[in-house]
């Protein structure tokens, strides 16, 4: 009998054996998911890290010569100033978890934890970690750190070619340190917009792109068009200096917004995660070449001739339409998004110069005006999102963020002043902020 | 007794666990593995990506300042027709699996299926996942679309300074929805070529190189050389306007080029398989430097003096050589193949000049010579290799894709014309075709 | 009866099996870490290669016009020669293991093993695999390649504009094939800097960046000043030709760094490397804009304006500086270090030309400087580290380094010479050397 016993012990204990084997052969231990989605920070972190290397050709490609080194030492130091002030302060404001300072955990909050960013002890084992479900606190810290850089280097553009150098990075540490923060903790800090509205915004259509843009619209209208731009009238196109560099930095761009996008998907360690950030890798591209298409048609048939600029421009508006929703929408559906993102620049660079809005790069009309399209486009293939949960939030981000950047403006104005003076615009930044030429010997 | 029992239920049931611990302690589960290939195939695919903007960055700093503009246009535009076109219809056309309209599956097919492609659902499980013990389908999709945008890449270079845009474009949209998803599908798509002679490809030295080669010869035939560029029997260089541009490309391509051959192992989840990617990101590189240096050496010798362009067409010609086999060779073998590679570009270059194949980059030495020669150098590595498994694929695909092309290039020279006209070609086909210049500062 | 043993039998062995639950989805399997840092290499790996283009593009745009060609020229060749010493003799010199041809094991070597790099088989084996615990050594040659390329791409830039091109590629293959890995044996090889010393150089601001910088520095005073520098008791400057170039240069390296530094972890496949490595990259990226951030202010401060050139150079010795521990500091501390890195190097350019030291790009401020602060710095954060143990190395590598590179640059100036003559230095070595401009539409 204890031989019948132990076969039937036997039996019984492989069987939950086997079933665990097949577990085994199933999903991936909980470290292993750990380590998929750090590293999908990581990677996603350092390509969107890209993106500040793509501002920078972007803008120094689409500004007259005389102003580029001034630009590229901009793009520099509000990523500098970004880092810091994310560190220093951002990082904690905009993921407070429990720790609000106005507001509470269930109802959402709406001011988060004061505190500069902590990492992980060294070798932290499974235990000591912040969240073994997750990934490890070094690269999320380094991928969401990415993002406040990013917001920052879209208001870089529109100032561009009559802005001070110093003024500007006043107005960026804020932004990076306070502005941006508290509001993308309302919606990816579980704040009120994420928990009372139910604001669906997956890589941040509105909370970084759009941000970036009522930033940028504030600074715009405080600062003024450049000398010489809407003359007697009429509105007087300057030339970008250098077609390549801008080509160059739409591409960089393109390739970051992989990481953009696809990090969004904040885990990569199951079969689900990982064809979902597959699917949003090939929805991000598809909006893209959608937008550059859709600009690309419609300026033949507008002004009977493509523009390059204009169509640089569709392939990032495409992406920023997107942005709100790359995983849901089909791969037609992606195209659609993407294609009136491209249309929305197209007619919203000569709206702006119509209005004397002079955004230097069309910054405005591809990170606010494609950015709100693509927060409304999620209402199409997520039914989870709701009119007002979109509208609303739009709305109250959009008066958060123009109404204190206004302020910061304001007051910058008034006490240093934002703006060179006429002369110092006239000969270039370069010359009178900077002191070396981008090209001493290209140019006279 | 109950108590012995016990522990001869507890030896017992360990015994199993440990051997299963064993288990565990070995090859990843089969979520794991999907999640790793799933991984490789976005890392290469955005490296191959980033390749597009290798071909803008090359082919804008080898053409002259006044054309510019136009080709960086052609470049992105190429892009954007070829993504929507590899959606609509190339990528089922190309990987027909069993629903071969011509042709089975068995004998290998000669023409796939018609529609357009369809990710997995959103958080698919993995039984629902369409291959399991693969990847993604999203991230095979984004993964080979960018194949098929880098060949179409390549035939833009070699038109450069005298093609129509839109045109061009057409052009794109028949070669990357069907001319190379076609003869893709006999040998990737499990059809003839792979099935009846086991030709061998690993990442497309035939396949993509020689396949964009072979559609630039077409054109640069029926388009004709640019105007005086052969004039009484002499050859006229046309000086690249910006050298760093074309390295910077040079290199990006380079990079690419890493997911290019390394993401073509297909897999990454077991030790054989990261071993293998590992071998080929150093073959790869490998063959690149040795092309570089035999273009270094060959060009010094022959002619005085180094010539960067030949260079960097050296280590382009390096990479499309070790492409059709970058797993088997030894490293000794990767360099003689990359040199090899570099020395058919130091003399590919002036035989098509003495035949006023005006090729305005090198793609056709590069992508088409250097691609015959790496699917020809299969064979000294790999025993699977057969002479006639490799040339007579070679001579298939040359014919097949050479005389669909002329067919194509003919009807639109006779149609929309492809050719600007000379005033046009003369004054620059940014000022004829855009109306912006590239560096309106720069030059007079 | 049977009944309740059945029952006892099945709460027992499952218990044994849920603790297995655990451990299987503890800790990721043996095969599953490999794959890991093997991942963790190629990225890594690809990442470092990037850098070899920012180098080329950072030196391209701080020389003038008529001297890039060469620049880029040298740089690619650069590359060619060292993957190719690498592999003939650097990476068995470098990673002798047990093999020492001088000393031993356990004192630590001199001398290590000569023989060119080989790989492991096509689809090796776990059982096969040369080291299951650690990584493919195709990914470890790949990514330890680029360091070693990395370090005679620092030399490049300090030497423009005057040096011969053979001779320069002549001294890189001593450098990249000899001095280099002997000398990083010494600590990578476990070497007696490794074992005797207790020197501890993270990812190499020793190993590589100083190395560089000795070499540079030994190649600057043999070479000489450019024609012009220092004349009558004045400091001439020469202005770089192309800003945009240099700063996206300098981003290039930038995003590299994050594989030069994340890499030297060396593991990927645990919660604690996975976090570690989330820390290497927050940290490097916090000393780069800390590093940018003390250049702006101090070039403010002392100038009464910025200076990009130097403010890029900030980002980069800030980089150099976390490079010897960017795995202990705080982000605080990263800080700090960084931006003495960045101090060092505002301070260090006009010392180097009062000292008529005429370093073109600064590479001996960033490389040598910065990366002795990050090797004392070191002492700072990691309580491993002593001040015997740290200075004596740098002293030894230094005295070896300068020492050998002096040998090699004396013998080669009194042999094939290693300067261009006067009138092809005013030329422009793009005339003299190469015969193709970099820019042939843009200057006179």
């Amino acid at each position: 009998m204890f031989k019948a016993i132990l076969g039937a012990v036997l039996a019984i204990s492989i069987l939950p054996v086997s079933a665990l084997a097949q577990e085994a052969g199933g999903e991936p231990s909980a470290h292993t998911v750990f380590v998929f989605n750090t590293l999908l920070f990581l990677i996603c972190g350092f390509l969107v890290f890209w993106m500040a290397a793509g501002f920078a050709m972007l803008e120094a490609g689409l500004v007259r010569s005389k102003n580029v080194t001034t630009q590229l030492t901009k793009n520099v130091g509000l990523f500098a100033v970004a880092a810091i002030m994310y560190w220093l302060v951002g990082y904690n404001l905009m993921y407070p978890l429990g720790d609000w300072l106005i507001g509470s955990d269930e109802a959402g909050g709406y001011f988060g934890a004061i505190g500069f960013a902590v990492l992980e002890a060294v070798g932290v084992s499974a235990e000591q970690a912040d969240d073994i479900g997750y990934a490890s606190t070094g690269s999320d810290y380094f991928f969401q750190l990415m993002f406040c850089a990013a917001t920052a280097s879209i208001v870089s553009g529109a100032l561009a070619e009559r802005i001070k150098v110093w003024p500007f990075l006043i107005f960026t540490a804020i932004l990076t340190g306070i502005i941006y923060p508290i509001q993308a903790s309302w919606k990816w800090g579980a704040g009120f917009l994420d928990s009372q509205f139910g604001f669906l915004d997956f890589a941040g259509s509105t909370v970084v792109h759009s941000v970036g843009g009522w930033a940028a619209l504030a600074g715009v209208i405080f600062l003024g068009a450049r000398s010489g731009k809407y003359k007697n009238g009429k509105v007087t196109p300057f030339l970008g200096s250098n077609m390549p560099l801008a080509t160059l930095g739409t591409f960089i761009l393109w390739i970051g917004w992989f990481g953009f996008n696809g990090g969004s998907q904040l885990a990569l360690g199951s079969v689900g995660d990982a064809a979902d950030v597959s699917r949003i890798f090939a929805n991000t591209n598809m909006a893209a070449v959608a937008g550059a298409l859709a600009a690309m048609i419609i300026t033949q048939l507008v002004y009977g001739r493509m523009d390059l600029t204009i169509i640089l421009n569709g392939v990032l508006a495409g992406l920023v339409a997107i942005t709100a929703e790359p995983l849901t929408p089909n791969l037609f559906q992606a195209l659609i998004i993407g294609a009136i993102g491209g249309a929305i620049v197209v007619f919203g660079v000569p709206l702006l110069d119509r209005l004397k809005i002079d955004d230097v790069v069309g910054a405005i009309p591809v990170h606010l005006f494609a950015g709100i399209w693509g927060t409304l486009a999620v209402l199409i293939t997520n039914p989870e999102a709701t009119l007002y949960g979109q509208v609303v939030p739009i709305i109250i981000v959009g008066v958060a963020v123009f109404g204190s950047s206004c302020v910061v403006w304001a007051i910058l104005k008034h006490t240093v002043g934002i703006r060179v003076d006429e002369e110092a615009e006239i000969n270039g930044l370069d010359h009178s902020e900077m002191g070396v030429e981008a090209y001493p010997e290209f140019t006279n």
